[in-house]
């Protein structure tokens, strides 16, 4: 049985999308017919602008991060559905400025496809972009919707660091730059215990036993690498942080930021409690943590679970992971 | 079956502490050997401390509301339990710079009985001390733990816009005297679709049908008001709304902000079709409203459900809301 906070789970995304310009008219307007929310001040003259999107459900990823210092804009899909190229390019046409437009992907193929094809459909009109593609998922390689790793909540960082560039007024080619190395440096890895129902299919997106859990899932719930009984929160902090370890190699007295990410139905006191771990482990590695963020930063829907992010840092990465920022889901 | 991310059932508010202190160093400091979070830079000279807590498991309530701007400091009881009075004592202690304490109680009997009896050890020792209760949930007169109304998710505007006021360096008296207009000017509903586990317990919190919901439930499962099948998010929000506005019958014309708060378990994009219904109602009883709140703010858990809280504005307290606050959970 699907328990959820709805009306017609055809018209969920759209509800959402007139409840967050309700609740956000200083910061969010929408683009009149499209499913693309942009900052109140867009275009913003002088400035590159990013655009994110995907599929919905991965609220607040990625409208909450629209505002000075981040996105320009977000291009909301279905829920788990790729938003279409023309709606991607109404996103492209809303928020550029003259100066450029970066493209900020999850590498899932679809989003891949649809983001390319309005790449090409907005330089076709001269307008100059640029694409980032983030996947920072070290869990598998090739999945369900995806060639290669899948890009999961380190994009998030991506977002930030790469907005705060942009709102200093550096060129798409600097601004490009910057998310690359965000890419390079940033690896997630995910668990869940319980799956999460797509309004539309009305059933749970996939069955896991009643003290079962799954390492390594995706956040639309592919496969990951290993189910087994669910362990202890220490255990299961051991098991991210190695992979995600082993996949970055940081050195002994490497900086880092850390993001403990809840999938949607976990409490602040359990991502906590994971933490606790993590933050213990990379002390014991000498790795050096400037910043922790822990919360909903990249959700599956009602999914029980968790991912944690490691992002190691420059000092242009971390002055800029500093910078100000003024958005629903990120205020810095 | 129990699914969460812990190691002891017994030890998850200690390693909760120890994840947020490990996370958030620049913001929050522990007070030695107890349950007590406070500022980084507690006792603040010159200005009125603020103290609440309660039971663990609404987090980010209170912890999360710690630093300038709002809270000095947090009591962190066992889940769903009240903390002691000599921990409530350790923090008026940890927090007192000699211009008077406010406790900000949430309306239950263990809460009120255990703070009265800290505030009655610290005006022994000399400790200038001003009680609040909150009461601002209409959806019964006394409950499971509570004589009257219960204090939920409204606490967080009382947090905010008292310590707005302690900030600028308003008196005691002065500080009890707006937190007792929000108490009186600020209501709130609740419902839920599924109970929650305190996890000493090992099992669901009540039972509840699968299509059934609870409206006017409780922040700890206590019973509300009717139990009925599922509705529409529509039905669901006019039914909250309808619920405040009879109780705190503001005027056509009248300023508001608005809080749509997730129990836990529930989705942003839920909370956002609940918002877009609140927020067309509110624009019929031309209510204007001046700021909206969308997220978890005060939790049960992983309890799925949200509640709505109204507060009614003047001038001051639309002044005090937006003033800066910067803490885990609320920046400005």
């Amino acid at each position: 049985m699907m328990k959820k906070l709805i009306n017609h789970p055809e018209n969920v995304v759209q509800e959402m999308i007139e409840g967050m310009v309700h609740a956000h008219p200083q910061r969010l307007k929408r683009v009149p017919g499209t499913n693309v929310l942009v900052r109140r001040d867009a275009p913003v003259r002088g400035k590159v602008a990013l655009i994110s999107g995907g599929g919905s459900g991965h609220e607040p990823s990625h409208a909450g991060y629209v505002g000075a210092g981040m996105l320009d804009g977000a291009v909301l899909g279905e829920v788990f559905t790729s938003p279409t190229p023309d709606q991607i390019l109404e996103g492209i046409h809303a928020v550029n400025s003259g100066k450029g437009v970066l493209l900020i992907i999850k590498n899932y193929t679809g989003d891949i496809m649809n983001f390319e094809m309005a790449a090409e459909l907005a330089e076709a009109e001269g307008i100059e972009v640029k694409k980032i593609v983030v996947n920072d998922d070290v869990a598998v390689e090739d999945s369900t919707y995806t060639t290669g790793r899948r890009g999961i909540a380190g994009t998030v960082f991506v977002h930030k660091i790469a907005g705060a560039l942009a709102e200093k007024g550096a060129s798409l080619e600097e601004v490009h730059r910057v998310a690359e190395k965000v890419v390079k440096q940033v690896r997630s890895m995910g668990m869940a215990m319980t799956p999460c129902t797509v309004p539309a299919a009305g059933r749970p997106s996939f069955e896991i036993g009643e003290h079962e859990m799954e390492i390594g899932i995706g956040i639309h719930g592919e496969p990951g690498t290993e189910r087994s009984r669910l362990a202890s929160a220490d255990d299961i902090a051991s098991k991210l942080v190695a992979h995600v370890l082993d996949d970055l190699k940081p050195a002994p007295g490497d900086k880092a930021a850390v993001m403990i990410n809840g999938l949607g139905a976990t409490p602040l006191m359990e991502l906590y409690i994971i933490h606790k771990k993590v933050s213990e482990i990379l002390a014991e590695k000498n790795i050096q943590v400037i910043d922790t963020f822990v919360g909903e930063y990249m959700t599956s829907l009602e999914m029980a679970g968790c991912s944690v992010t490691l992002l190691k840092l420059d000092d242009e990465l971390t002055e800029l992971l500093n910078a100000p920022a003024d958005t629903i889901a990120w205020k810095k």
